[in-house]
């Protein structure tokens, strides 16, 4: 296609505002990498759009005079964090290539902001590749936690049940292979349903970072189970590289956060002796405060009021 | 809570404006019954939202005098779905309990704009209820249709394979209630990813009408894998009776609808001897048509033109 | 249609899980009516599908054994709140119709997962009505919020603006009067551009309570513009005797929390003198709390630690 | 950051899986430049991600064997495009600076599936950058079609129009200066609702190609108010020199489609003399198709079949 200097209905072009597109050297190096997630699985890069700075220029394109005083990206970016201001999150994009076990791929389908295409076992006939867990994760039902596990089980037990999990996996996939084979060649999408869901999987996943944000701190966290943790855990890492200033920031200020109730609260500013607390008197025990922290401090704490 | 006349800062309500919740009678009816779909599965009414007049209103708030000409409700919903003036229909919700097998969840998830849950299979212990195909339905692998099924399998061999399906889900459970037993008490979590995905799961799914129409086009259609048709099946017959007007637009407007490409086109006109059609001028072949038909038929067919 | 006691393939129906709809009193009594905001706007309820105890029921569907421990509504819906399973709240559907001036209409369509049907200016003419700010609502722009207001503008200058943006209504409309009348008869979807975005429109406007709660947060804020406000105060009002176990939980705890990020939280500890805290010994100052409280507020305010 | 061989839990990387990032020439050249729309407004892209060949990617993971016969990527896409196999669509994303009238802006956030970063007149003040229609763009009423424009309307009066629009357009804008000038200082998100609708703004905007393709579809129609079909049409040249391929595509098999309605079908299968169609024998007035178009156009015209 040939772009003379003038397009469509002659009307001349500004061309002194082009630009180049974003790049992240560690995304880069990375792109198309394996990188090994529980026994069979992987995550790998496929391609990504935006970095820490298209977030910044999403946001003051939206809020202009408003954060002139934020100069540097890295303050601008915990503004918008801790503020919630999360459409300039929604600016950059990233696509994955993963393999991973069905069960794994049940709970992350849940995430519906995102695209998907997966492997098909209509079309296509599924590997014999198993996930079986490791000894060490082999654990009890939790006493505490109703959907989460307890205690590891004895060492002994712990192999018999990886040894039947083999099995079971073993002989499923036998009559799999018997049902698609020259002699029955039964139908794909119906040969497949009597596969456990340890199998693999594999699927190109695309999302935004805002959602994939949400994605980690529910999935790389003590309530999430396990194995889709370890997969969580690995996107982190690439997010720390990827977009450092705005992974810090989702840690402090989402991750590291602790919210109290108003009740709570009224406790804290009890034991604090409030309202003796002065924001322009800052105590010894703050010292590691500036004054503009010890004062945002104050008012934050007695933003509850009792009979509020 | 008390209303009186006045609320909050004293202000007059308009009471002259109340009106009542729309009522289907079918759908009140219904409400809560088993419908059963395959061999343990089952789709029930929760609740509604809307009707055909509701589609109605929206539309008339929001095309205003353009729908004055459209007296009729049928008409109306005709004309919105002719021109793909989705919203209205995004009007109406409708909300399911369906008991299902995890083959068939896992196509079914793939509609991302519904609302879910789902039985947790971390918190609680999956009931021993598998989905073994009839005989009639094992299938060999379609030579046609690389995703579909083809001629049925010799009756021996398809009780052979219902055996061995049956055994398989059997034996995978066996290992599940070991696992999960007091004996060996496994976290639950990890004991499922042994189950084959025939074994049944519920949820409660909530969509809105548009969104379920899309749901209906798509799973109740010879391309879908059977058993999800089954469930769409039955709750396209669930929407004929909840809002038969839009139902009828549906079938007649999209279901029944074929799309020619420009090319296609070209040929039809040539072999009608185009442009020797007139509108003015029906021919015999065309005598079901009204002279309105006719006109719009003409206009259509002509709107493609060689070279364009 | 026809219901007997076998449907399509003459299988039985279970009819013995039967119900009925879900029904709030409140919500019956105020269908329809016109509640007043700002000088010409109001919200109408048009429809609504479910309650408290339908969140409880999906919860229960979906977190089974789980959940047994919470036998109170409330107490099962505080526990859904606290650890964001925000799935069955997404459950409840509710149906507005919405008068509201076109620059509050901008700011209420960024909440992207809702349906809407809005009053057309391209079919229909709008009719001639503005919103006109009080005087007690002119006020200057903050100094210390770049998107707020401050203080009042003196009383003489408030009279002037509040003329002053009546007559530019008039005027405006005046133009689009004669450009849509007879004599000019200009298409209105361009005739419409001259009109000031404080014309009023209306529409159609249905959502779940998960992002209805989520619009709440948002919009009845001190963040947010007054006059979207006013829209959202009323709203959560309406919430209130909707959902009202739903609506108490949302504002313990997420409206009235407190968030302190790991550094504050340090600050607590250090200032509590942590680590002789003990869960087991509640001090003087925290005697409102039940020892269950105490546990829990200990656990929560020990999860920082330095170096973590 | 060091990435060695061992990542995290020294786990070996597969680096032979390496990947470059899809680029397209004509993107990278234009990246930044603005395109002139209407008389104030423009289009930048400002990134972009995927191209033709990453479509293909993911739908060769997801339908596998089943997309080996389509060996050529077009051929392919044209599949995808046809059978409404939208997922791969949706793996490219695009985002675009764009500045626009309000009344522009007001029907494009309608699409809702997409990111938007908005100038805010909360936090700045708007330039004095009104849209004035050019003369032959002042139209009348369409009297046939009740949302669209009809004839031009005499010159005299379109001058006339034109003048009326400029004056409201500028007595707004002075007003609207004086309101946020030193000497008033009034809070700017109340000075602007006097504004008209003409008054420009601009924003980040972000979608996938999947969207971005029913943006086109919609918005570049004649059915389309003719001010944002200017950006629709500068977007679709975008497109096509992005993704030819599928543009091409979308062309050939979703934009000059034209659907029949099982009636019409019927009309035409009478007029073709059916059944005695047959696709083993072309008639001379379908010598533009092959054998294999032929089978598929008779297979798609009798599909229709009487008391169906």
């Amino acid at each position: 296609m040939d772009i003379t200097d003038k397009y469509v209905d002659n009307r001349p072009i500004n061309r002194s505002t082009a630009i180049t597109r974003t790049n992240v050297q560690f995304m880069n190096d990375i792109l198309g990498w394996e990188f090994p997630v529980l026994d069979h699985g992987f995550v790998r890069v496929i391609d990504y759009m935006g970095d820490d700075k298209a977030i910044e220029n999403a946001a003051r394109i939206s809020y202009g005079a408003g954060t002139r005083k934020k100069t540097e990206t890295q303050g601008l970016i915990n503004y918008l964090m801790k503020h919630n201001h999360t459409s300039p999150f929604e600016m950059c994009e990233i696509k994955l290539h993963v393999k991973l076990p069905i069960f794994v791929a049940r709970q992350w389908v849940r995430h519906r902001t995102a695209s998907i295409n997966e492997y098909s076992s209509r079309y296509s006939v599924l590997q014999e590749e198993f996930h079986i867990p490791k000894s060490e994760d082999i654990k009890a039902q939790s006493t505490t936690n109703k959907q989460g596990r307890g205690e590891m089980l004895d060492g002994t037990l712990s192999s018999e049940i990886r040894h039947k999990i083999e099995s079971n996996s073993q002989s499923s996939y036998d009559l799999y292979k018997w049902l698609v084979s020259d002699d029955v060649n039964m139908t794909r999408e119906l040969a497949r349903i009597s596969l456990p869901s340890n199998i693999y999987t594999q699927w190109i996943w695309k999302t935004n970072l805002h959602n994939l944000l949400h994605f980690i701190m529910l999935r790389n966290d003590s309530h999430a189970q396990k194995e889709i943790r370890d997969y969580a855990q690995l996107i982190e890492w690439i997010v720390m590289g990827w977009v450092p200033l705005t992974w810090y920031s989702y840690y402090i200020h989402k991750k590291q956060t602790i919210s109290f109730s108003a009740h709570e609260v009224l406790i804290i500013q009890h034991a604090l002796s409030m309202p003796s607390l002065d924001e322009n008197d800052k105590p010894c025990w703050a010292e590691s405060f500036s004054m503009r922290e010890w004062k945002e401090f104050v008012k934050k704490i007695k933003r509850i009021r009792i009979g509020n």
